[in-house]
């Protein structure tokens, strides 16, 4: 396991699906931010299960908070917010363990942890554990929107059906909007396309995959550093941090491969005496830097593993092929409550950058 | 500037363009390895400039190792190996600097640096300084190459010319034979068409971006943690190192986004006593560690941002929008020379891996 | 704060004295370990408060672990072990937070974390927050015993008395009798008479401070890294990780300046065909590395600086002098109480170099 | 090897004693900084061998920068310092090397690295090898002379002889003028004693060890975090890596053992409007922040353990008992040329701290 991130703000995230408590410690977070605890629980309640689209597990995932506050502020110290797992159904899960489900961690996981290996409920793999990594983005969402900073993501593709793109020039009202929506997206078409389609896969005991796109508006620029601190390292660590992330591209991303640098290079202009650029196919960030232009980039999400169609699996306890069934309760479309994963953990990178450009010149 | 990786293996990064000489520092390198020196040759030939779909800068790049070898072998204290810069033609580039070319770090860079930013030639910016990655990048392999792991990229996509893709189960023979081809494409047609792009973008003064696609082959599985030092996170973070690169996709990718579960789940099987998957759309990494099964991956590079046509740009100096003509030596398409850059990442992002994942069990 | 320790062994400590609960996540602790709590829980019970030379609060300290256990043996998952504060007594501090104590975190803490500092009961910084070092070094002592690794460590000297040396070949028995002692004493008269001065101390109000040393015997020879990670780097940065700690010395340690080299050396021998040194002023540590002789280190630890003598002091919130008088619960000497956790971070400390040390060579 | 240390101001070393060349890679350096090559080769020279007390080696020690400076100016970009060797005489070691010097790394490094072990002139664990931390030190020395702070040291004791110590309340004024003393000693008939029994351990070709005590003035207070970064952690873990180094204590230290609380503790009072103590006993950190208050601490430093008086050792290719005689150049005390490098490492430190404690507050 390898739980730890960063190194001037720090999360440290533990837990597993079926035992007592999952959480997260969240070290080197500024002293002073009071705590908007509906915001958080607003911001939490949006990844929590129990919606239309999602598995029918209903936690409350109520964070307690039990240091690193004081009187309604952050005081400096480490902040640990512990999530109880209230309703834990293992023995939907219990006797699957020696026979691995496709594309799940279990059988690298079987291998690297040994006889002692947890895997009920994903053990610690479980997307459960997304819930502390939202409760840390939506700790430092506040801590951004100090700074102006606003971030919103939504689904931009299903099989053939296409949400619209954020503008090269997306703006914080665009992204407000975005999260008053019903389902996660631009158009609200689009949505209601998505949701027949992730209904149907549900139908069939199936799941479905999604392209997200997400947008950061308010930044500075020159956050960021080259080679292994870049922006883009920095947001991609957290982004596969996310169970199920196989892909992230900046800006155009892999449509760059269609374009000629002439048509590809963002031009600079001044607009009123402020720097911008004439379009945005970096994404806000060059040579690892933000520009100050919009932050956006899309992620890959593949469709959620645990299917209830049959599959052919191994049984690892009797060395043979078999056919595996799984039960329980499983998002057909796991990318709906990733969206506010991706927006946390944007968040958090984006206050990683901040906390870590602090003080670089003389 | 953030140019040290790792925490059991580690690079240190240095040097700009301009300067008296570029270099890395590589700690924690196994002691033992004998040092095949026409292989380290080879790999860096690669890269360096001066072939058909490169600069005019033509560099000897002969790395001097000053430490960290005794007798032919690695001793097991750290490696730091200084490549001169010999051929430097500043003047191409002074008189440019109060005005950021477009899509390159320039601008976000004088704001970070302030006055005593150094962007001649780009400065530690430059893609020069992908050859001391190539460098660490040829050692790892030869390490790797002990555990019997082999790497090798192509490039996969260019305006709407397509080579084909790795199979799921690509062989190491196929690895080693896509080494030997002039243009490195699996289909050699794909290669001519791609040539045949390049040298058009390179008469019209412009670029052309390009996909790559990565294999390993050989990994044992249950490398690499969940979570924030998985596989993909260990991978990522060397690969958005390489200047030019904007998205990173494993196995299907974005492609997930077109699927449902029972399409993109691989199912296990045992073959001949082993275990593997039917098909490999997770790229050989599920839960953040590896499953034995080919590493696929693919990478987005955009096009050169120093193209010869002139760009609208702004004068830092002046406060107003400009003009901008670059001079100076450019390739056309840095996808060809970022090939061995991209293997050489991810040599290093394996043998990282390997290092770590020792010792893990009691 | 800086709460989190380690890069492969990894610690993050939480709480404050006063808040809700206190604890530590353990990240990279290996998979299978069987848990001995009736060993953990008398590990911490030598930390807790409520003997004779210590605070009057009495807290049950029994941790609760809500992760990385499953069955009885560690997982390989983060442990995240909670423990509650059920008697805190906030009002014994309220109202002396402007006066800052004499050579306590107050007046560098109300700078750092302004307005929003919280420092009941030393919020964070308060000696209650080495149980959690405690409970994880309880649980690396255990895997330490599976290698034949023993830890003790016992009071040295305060004001004139002084308890007798390890001997330069200390035994695994000797360590473990020791361990059976009332008071942490090889000499059970020095313990009478330091238990004598503690009495003193209390009875006039005051506090005293204490020599510790430790010792580690079973280790294998190699154990850490020249440079920055050897071995007295990777023990300092946690033993002065323990509130009081002002000085550490390994092996002969400061009386190195009152030798000549030929007194100094440890020659190397051969008795029954194993390397060892004919003494060990080194301390088991020779170029950062261990040489399988005993580890042997002194730590200085200060005067619990809560005292309840009247003491000069500033008022912050009226800038000026005035006169401190502090009410509450403390230790005379909380050298007593630190000699387990001194222990407990050797035996984090150990596992941390045994961990990394794997895998080295080729 | 561990040979890369920081998390902001990182530093990288690299090179053997009788390799081509030693060197530092620095990176994280603030862009701006006016370097005063004067300043940074009178502070190496310090270093240097050659002078009376020290090995005869004469090394004219010139570091090359390669990279991260322009027009005299550091650029932000990592530092590349590269020292060449040209003096080697590596015939005087060679026939030595499987004998192990008591009391240097060549047991463990045997161990550790196997077959390839390099330890002509001590490879890598050479004291040669703190000439690239002075260079580094030198840097940040001048960087850290803009905030008004200044750092020097002095041999404290040998044998029974003692230099008398800092004051509690040292001013720059002292420092600067210790500086300028032929021997580092506040008093220089404490000097000729310590050269007298220098000069005489070297007639007998003995060595010997010594007490350094180091000071810094000028440091904001706040520097510096509890628990696993302190003030003490980070200077702790600069200083073990000189190689020699056996202890470290701040403030009072050791003696804090023979200390009530009521002596023990530092009153804080006004004067002149700002905040002191009314002595130093903490040594300018309390809590792991500065106060403050100078930062003082003493080292240990062992005698060399290259002696010309024969010694005991063990033949490894012979598995038997021999005696060992040393040829070569080897100083009779390596504390006096440690005292710039303790300068040097507590000025990265501070550098460090400085650097790292930027921002923290929202």
């Amino acid at each position: 396991m390898a739980s730890v991130y960063g190194t001037k703000l720090k999360l440290s995230v533990f837990g597993e699906s079926h035992g007592d408590a999952i959480g997260v410690v969240i070290d080197g977070f500024p002293a002073g931010l009071k705590l908007d605890l509906d915001y958080i629980d607003a911001f939490m309640k949006r990844r929590a299960p129990g919606g239309n689209f999602s598995t029918k597990r209903t936690e409350p995932d109520i964070p307690k908070i039990v240091s690193g506050v004081s009187d309604g502020f952050t005081n400096g110290y480490p902040i640990c917010a512990i999530i109880e797992n209230t309703n834990q159904h293992s023995s939907s899960y219990q006797d699957k363990m020696t026979i691995p489900r496709p594309s799940h961690a279990d059988y690298a996981a079987a291998l690297k942890y040994g006889d002692h290996v947890e895997l009920h409920g994903g053990g610690h793999f479980s997307g459960r554990l997304t819930a502390p990594l939202v409760f840390a983005g939506a700790l430092c969402s506040l801590y951004l929107a100090d700074f102006g900073i606003e971030i919103a993501a939504h689904i931009k593709q299903m099989l053939d059906v296409s949400d619209r793109s954020f503008g090269h020039n997306v703006t914080k009202n665009e992204l407000a909007e975005l999260k008053t929506h019903a389902f996660p997206t631009l158009d609200p078409t689009a949505g209601e396309a998505f949701a027949a389609i992730i209904n149907s896969a549900r139908d069939k005991g199936d799941s479905v995959g999604a392209k997200l796109e997400c947008a950061a508006v308010g930044l500075p620029a020159a956050l960021g550093e080259h080679m292994f601190e870049s922006a883009e390292a920095e947001i991609s660590s957290l982004i596969f941090a996310v169970p199920g992330v196989k892909g992230i591209e900046f800006g155009a991303g892999f449509d760059f491969c269609r374009m000629y640098g002439s048509q590809a290079n963002d031009p600079y202009q001044y607009v009123d005496g402020k720097v911008v650029t004439k379009q945005n196919n970096c994404g806000g960030i060059v040579g690892g830097m933000t520009t100050g232009m919009p932050l956006i980039f899309s992620v890959a999400v593949k469709p959620t593993p645990s299917i209830f169609i049959p599959q052919d699996s191994i049984d690892l306890a009797n060395n043979c092929n078999t056919t595996l069934k799984i039960n329980g309760r499983h998002d057909p479309c796991i990318a709906v409550r990733a969206i506010p994963v991706i927006e946390a953990c944007t968040a958090v990178a984006l206050t990683q950058l901040i906390l870590k450009s602090s003080g670089r010149k003389l």
